[in-house]
């Protein structure tokens, strides 16, 4: 018999997520995404903000700027304990008051997150995460386009069978199709564009958002954080307005959703009776060796199923009361970074496909 | 004994859109938006699309100009049988081809539709709806806007608790909490002219979207009829690529998103025990008269998480076969003008809210 | 030029939903299930609500009997007028108040309502619609049920090439697919008994849903209002309780879902170069009349990837604050009946699809 | 200057799931849940399938039943080489294929896996998972609801104000607020009861899911693997109804649904100014020492709209083209174990949070 109770240890449960799941991974992970959206990287965000934080705050004067430097080097060193935050975790819901903790231990205490919140700190690292994300999608897109060029080039002339619900219509070239797969792909080059502005802006609130804690100095002081990280300052904390965020979260499931019709079209021009496309890399059968399975044609599908469906919690976590909501601010956490992964996954799944399309058209 | 058989006739279904449902659309309904979503003005625009096409195709030399002419004016003068269209319409799926029968009954068979599509007629008839109802919601943004900042003027100074995660934090002002209500609608209104110009753009594609038909004049052709419409022209027909409207949907949502949050902290601001706002125009109970419930803030809350349901139909339906999906096409059909009469609805009612508020702060 | 700008008329607005639009419910509409929606049959289930509240208060004492049966016929025989009722629910958010003010203008004021609150009314009007359209649904069942054995009868051991993920896989009969789409109905139907009696339960819970306000009489009332309304009493007021609802609702996206496996499935044996079915009654195209769309088997997935988005509306609407939640509430109002038309008009085009195929099966 | 470039190793990984990141697991975590759903039970599963299947067919007859008891116990025995089945899966779409081949190597050859396909062995793995994760869930129930009955013997009779839309209406007592808590899980665990008997079925349907490899001992072997593991025999392969999954999907929604309820009330009962409610456990905030923030209960409240959006996708997977979907049947991969997670970690959360509770009901 097969043992069924085994020793519960962290590499037992590394397959909650189906991005790095020990086979499922094979399928759905992207481990350059998953290096961007990594603990050791959000981490890193965190204190690379709060290091920003103790400088910038030296700089107002609201403590010496030596101390500060001190600080801000103490926090950049500090070594995590990573058990301790996940237990904090568990009582205060956000990462910070532990985290906060162990760097007053090692640094001046006066200089560590004085004035800012929780929020500020895992906000910043979201959008640095986003910035690190925006830059792999961009390349992605840019690459996919390329891709869907060269078939224009290789297929564009080849005849096809248009084909409008479902069913034949008017010849076309295999051209006509690949350009509706393609043009989208400058849009959304565009739009993250748009996108990247509207979310690389630094999160300073303080306590209840207001930035009180600052004084006169609140201005510089987010200034100066926001040159450090290398993102825009703003007016006030976005703390409870999530537009932006959600907005660009409707970026990615359109990028998927676009990736998504284009795996439609290919899982149905590779039917045997139809045979406009030929692609290599094809999956196999337990059962039926002979097989050649569009499983990167049916993934594109899935993985645009899957954005379309999160996407709606992401509108949900808009509804965010007071100056804080807890339960609406960590539902973005469930969600976005599967959104993410997801959008990575579907890129690099669309390139790879398109790369092994061998023929497009209408069977000679 | 109520009578429970009544007989079916139209005034019976009226109610079937919460919208427009007798008494339901008390709550619920928006007459602006409805009359610019209505079936009149749906099929003005679709008769808008056929004369200009006419003219077009005249002007391009496909018939004489002034058979074009004659075709154009017949087609803008038709009375159109609803009852026919509706019988084509459970047959094909789209108005369309009962409708181009009836106008061919009245105009030069030759000089009418020819070389466009059903998608062509339904998407510009949308997108021209959409023009409408984009202004509409502009200028109700705006004059939120305006209502907000009204509010910071009377209460802004006003100490208020702020609150955090459903806890007391720190003192703020009442003008910290109005601000984050205030300063999304900027955003949307910049993103609304942003939106716009993704999707007045006129839908040209002919059977199988590849202005085959037209030849060498396509690229006239279409310049023509978007100019006579009002419209961009495209480089090609978007019968398949979907994510300018669901890039519009999204919008939607995210103003009502905005707009919940609004209802929400208001509705959590009138609690008896908080009681830091007072508005007039609450709604009574059927059961204690003495009541005051915040109707209008509660519907809100309920307007933004039907739209980011919603929405998430919208992403669904990107995944578009070939060179078109009945499918998919649909669902929007079924899905984006709930969203615009939500949107419109809850605009309304966040206007005469916040125009209700008689009273903001902490009480003394 | 056509004109855009026409009165507004009741007849303009007659659009909002696609299930009654002027031709789109050509598509989409379903009379017998409207006519279960319709507005006069909601406004009579909750009149019948009231009457059997008034009779029951009668037999409990509260009032006189002989008042209780006046009362009750006064209430039955009400000619209500609805712009009142419209009027009174965009303040109160609710109809209860402004029919309950009519129903005392007509009846003996103590002897209307007492003791009730907007709910019980709203909710019990809402049972007995559901119990009016889950006989629909369990008839519209068990008819396609026969008609998908009637397809096994006539084409069962024809030969059909099995495709899984899109390819040919081993081959298969006719009989074997469609028991895949036949199976799932039984399991449906005795589902709907289940949740018949789930949701088949009177709502009587008073102000604040405690039934304080009928003291000692509470158990005697609600079972008389049961047995009036032919529903099952139940312990405690249901208000805040909605998983019933939920339930059902789930049950109705259940349904859709598994049409939508069927009208996919024969959207894709109508292929050509796949013809492994033949139907007739399919639509034409405005622009080449030779085509045969397969409309109804499209619609069905549009049906279910409706619903299957709406029901994400329904579970968040579970989160029902204190002893009710206005916001949550009224989601249920803007949801469920679409959930209802949407099954009902998937079951009648499920049915129609099936009875219209001439052939299934490997061409010859 | 932090260091953001880091060795990409596989516990740079462990981040990507919200349920075992190293720090959000503390509150989002779910040990139990997660050893139910760990990569090793799911292999021990997929690999009683094939013992029992080689066992099952050496019983019919296909070969020698001591080749099948050696061929069983090998497989047992299996040393697995995941990153193997990774790599297959990246081809294949499922770790079925290269998981045979491994099993083909330690086991003879003709006794492994003959006339089964992948599916039989996800699915009927998943539903071992199921009856595990049913059990775990069917336990909490009941905690929680003796836990909810003890808060009703200890505060049950304290007065109460009943609020509802928000607003204060009629005192009720602590009692009648609890057991609109309870009851619903009473329901739930009588349901449960229904979806595990609708699930814990065994899959069996071999290439195109007809069972025709194992000819006249399919009805055999069905019976003696289902047996062998505990399930019911089925009449017919579910490779393509998903109702039963999609249900027991809906299940768990309900419940979390249910228990979003109990944390929105709890969240809005510990609000200073209201104070029904004093719990212990609050959580602390970076910036603000003082505060009790309500965490468990808000956490109640996300993890009931992350169920309710995921439900979503799980009812569009129903869609499933013809004898198997590879993009539906991913699409629950990429849902299910998500929802069973948070619906494990609701229940922790909910009891704990219950049994948190100091003080119900009107302050003195």
């Amino acid at each position: 018999m097969v043992a069924l109770f085994l020793t519960l240890t962290r590499s037992n449960l590394m397959s909650l997520s189906i991005f790095d799941h020990p086979w499922l991974s094979g399928l759905f992970g992207d481990a350059e995404m998953a290096l961007i959206l990594s603990s050791d990287r959000q981490m890193a965000h965190m204190l690379a903000f709060e290091a920003a934080w103790s400088r910038a705050c030296g700089k107002a004067g609201f403590f010496d700027e030596e101390k500060a430097e001190e600080a801000a080097r103490a926090i950049e060193a500090a070594e995590i304990d990573l058990a301790d935050i996940a237990s904090g975790m568990s009582k205060d819901g956000v990462p910070v008051p532990s985290l906060v903790k162990q760097l007053k231990a090692v640094a001046p205490i006066d200089a560590v997150h004085k004035g800012a919140t929780s929020q500020d700190v895992v906000d910043t690292a979201l959008v640095l995460t986003l910035r690190d994300a925006s830059t792999l999608i961009a390349d992605r897109l840019a690459k996919l386009e390329n891709s869907l060029k060269d078939l224009e080039t290789r297929f564009g002339d080849a005849p096809l069978m248009g084909r409008t619900r479902m069913q034949a219509a008017t010849e076309i070239t295999v051209g006509d199709r690949v350009l509706a797969w393609r043009l989208p792909l400058a849009d959304h080059l565009a739009t993250l564009d748009k996108k990247r502005a509207d979310v690389e802006k630094v999160q300073v609130g303080g306590p209840s958002g207001d930035r009180k804690a600052l004084g006169n100095k609140a201005e510089f002081v987010v200034a100066e954080v926001a040159r450090a990280l290398g993102l825009e300052a703003t007016e006030k904390s976005w703390h409870t307005m999530r537009h932006a965020i959600v907005g660009y979260a409707s970026f990615l499931s359109l990028v998927t959703g676009s990736l998504g019709k284009i795996g439609q079209d290919i899982s149905l021009m590779v039917q045997q009776g139809i045979e406009t496309a030929t692609i290599t890399g094809a999956g196999g059968s337990s059962a039926m060796p002979h097989k050649q399975n569009p499983v990167a044609a049916e993934l594109l599908v899935t993985l645009a199923r899957f954005n379309a469906t999160q996407i709606s919690a992401m509108h949900h976590a808009m509804v965010h009361e007071q100056e804080r909501s807890g339960a609406a601010w960590s539902l973005e956490w469930m969600v976005l970074p599967q959104m993410l992964m997801t959008t990575g996954r579907s890129l690099v799944v669309a390139i790879e496909l398109v790369q092994n399309i061998q023929r497009l058209g209408d069977p000679a």
